[in-house]
């Protein structure tokens, strides 16, 4: 168990705990300038892992703060040279080496604009900290595993601290200190569940995982993580779009993973599993139910779930690699910084 | 030949000049009242194929208008009962039919706060155009394929207008007006060229779609009709995501469909054909060049592309389906409405 994925995993808890106090005067002093600007949207920037922790923040910063987010498009910059209003945004780029030139380009753009502009990232001293007027660094300390974790549950938590302060709600802001905690058992229950499951996976060359809501940042991360590490095919689905036609391509035997943290998606979730059982799919619970495959520790509030669901999903993505005799470590054909234009 | 889905791919140049001509005075009164509102940002609520047209319009209107663009999330509304202040926004509904009730319900809380409301619909007497301040509708007929085809183009033209008249880029204008004319060359171009490919994709159990910039919609359009008319699972990027990550799942053999219309977009998608190739993966390339597996015929601007390279994709959905022996009618478990909440 000596590999660098592996051990990244297992910090997760101690990072969450540290960015979310060394780095709340950062995060107080962002949602003081953006309320005094009066911004009327958030843009978020961002690619790969980092572009499923702004998915996160898309959901919760509406539910909790109610702004209006948006996901920015790069290369409407980049290719097609467009000049967009951000004047009355809250811009933030994510971004775990902080040297994505196309993240880089659209802060700099919001910047000129007149926007509140922000970065998230690992690297304190990276073009983009330099590009953007506020920097919120994850203090996650050098990842070095390919498949990143501890950036992107840090960028959860950084979220999560700003719809805490933003919303003033305290009951959130109360479980979002406790998170550390049930992240480790989290990790703790997990681990012999998820290293049983990847055995009966072995197999599977595809694989489909659902959820909905702020849930579904952990659905489309946990596919990327797996199809990273293991090679697996996957697809991820709100269950709402799923029914929407792509229901109709999902073939006998296929793992579908569902996430089915205890809250208002739990139903609809359920919902699901009868109608993919009626196409002979293989349905995987993830839930804090006792019928659950994997077991989901529920923290203080169904919004702060993304940050914990994800580690069986982590851990899934580390055993499966290792169970099919791959390096976890080295994935076929990437490197770490993907720098894209 | 006397398949429904069939007959309406082909109606779609005569529903295109027909929405531009017939729908231009209410996209005139729409722009109008959002200039007079002095919007700072445009929300596009969609499901299905609709939210591909939304992705169309979030790089088309953020290209040409220079207004920041966001896809809503509706189950923010519908299960976690936010209350999101659009005020300074255009918000948008598309839905075919009209019924969707989590797309009325962003509308309704969208006008509620004070926003500038629209409905897109096929459906002019639907609880979608009820609710909404200002109604575009396709006038596509009645639409009887599960597939939509010809709601989804006229559905694009619809945004192409609005962003005309908002812009007021005159060269753009003049290009859309001719678009159905390059629609109709791009139908009787395409149509052998796909039928011999499909029979090659015969035994495909997988394919990705890819493309870059506004022509992601169609990549992502052109993977949802494939998918559920075919079966086929099908996963789309866009070139930048996919280096992101996940071009480490693609196994040797699988198709992947490039679309690389002129323009922008095209440079990159010639670098994504090198480093598919190391993969020996089967790169399919619908593009107008000479070495095109399918030719794409180019409008007048390369903003109008996805008008009329998605007619190429819809005939390969029908012809694989043939091919298939199976009924492009009636794919496998799909009903034309879908209602989530």
């Amino acid at each position: 168990m000596s590999s660098v994925l592996y051990n990244e995993i297992f910090e997760q808890p101690t990072a969450i705990q540290r960015i979310l106090t060394e780095g709340r005067s950062a995060t107080e002093a962002l949602v003081q300038t953006a309320k005094t600007a009066d911004i009327r949207f958030i843009a978020l920037a961002a690619r790969g892992t980092s572009d499923n922790a702004a998915i996160y923040a898309k959901y919760l910063l509406q539910i909790l703060c109610g702004v209006p987010v948006l996901l920015t498009a790069p290369s409407v910059h980049t290719l097609y040279g467009a000049t967009v209003d951000y004047s009355k945004g809250l811009v933030i780029g994510v971004s775990q080496s902080g040297a994505g030139e196309d993240i880089c380009e659209v802060i700099a753009q919001a910047r000129k604009s007149g926007a509140v502009t922000a970065a998230i990232t690992n690297t304190e001293n990276s073009k983009l900290a330099q590009t953007a007027e506020h920097v919120l660094p994850c203090r996650a300390g050098v990842e070095r595993a390919v498949a990143a974790t501890k950036t992107y549950t840090t960028t959860l938590a950084i979220f999560a601290q700003i719809a805490a302060i933003w919303s003033g709600n305290s009951a959130f802001g109360e479980a979002l200190n406790n998170v550390h905690d049930v992240a480790q058992t989290a990790l703790e229950t997990s681990e012999p569940q998820v290293q049983a499951l990847a055995k009966t996976l072995y197999h599977a060359e595809k694989m489909l995982t659902v959820a909905r809501g702020p849930h579904l940042s952990t659905a489309i991360e946990a596919a990327l993580k797996i199809a990273e590490t293991t090679g697996t095919t996957m697809q991820s689905f709100s269950s709402a779009d799923l029914l929407h036609g792509p229901i109709a391509s999902i073939a006998v035997r296929t793992p579908c993973l569902l996430f089915a943290p205890a809250g208002k998606s739990a139903a609809d979730m359920e919902e699901l599993v009868g109608k993919l059982a009626t196409r002979n799919a293989r349905v995987i619970r993830l839930s804090p139910n006792a019928d659950a495959d994997v077991t989901l520790t529920t923290p203080g509030d169904e919004l702060l779930s993304p940050l914990t669901d994800i580690l069986p999903a982590q851990l899934l993505a580390y055993h499966l690699t290792v169970t099919r005799g791959l390096d976890p470590d080295n994935p076929r054909g990437l490197s770490k910084v993907t720098v894209t234009r």
